[in-house]
């Protein structure tokens, strides 16, 4: 049961960087070389298998030019 | 520079949660208890020191009973 959950943050928090990064225009390749990050990794997010950290969340919001909290809403 | 901004996203986060659990009337054994996490993590993301995962965060804040952009905001 918590399984669950914790595979459904993720998958949730996934589904939303993919589309701030499809609304902007944004590659995965794009997105991974301007937050400093890897672009296999960035798909893993997007497919909701990361666990990713706060570092990693706020270079992504930085990426792409979002507040944190517009990725959780 | 980069060292300055990740420890600052800690910093920040940590001051939230430590905020909207003071407010809430818990205390960080309370918090961690309800979160399932160790009393000394909580005290560790208050003071900016962990960088919390997504599933962690996700933990806390149900654990406070807010949605989890409120601990971005």
């Amino acid at each position: 049961m918590e399984k669950i959950e914790e595979n459904n943050i993720k998958q949730v928090f996934g589904h939303r960087v993919r589309k701030i990064r499809a609304d902007k225009g944004f590659s995965q390749e794009a997105l991974a070389q301007e937050a400093d990050l890897d672009r296999t990794y960035i798909g893993g997010v997007e497919r909701g298998e990361r666990n990713i950290s706060l570092i990693n969340i706020h270079k992504i919001a930085t990426a792409l030019g979002v507040p944190i909290e517009e990725l959780f809403t």
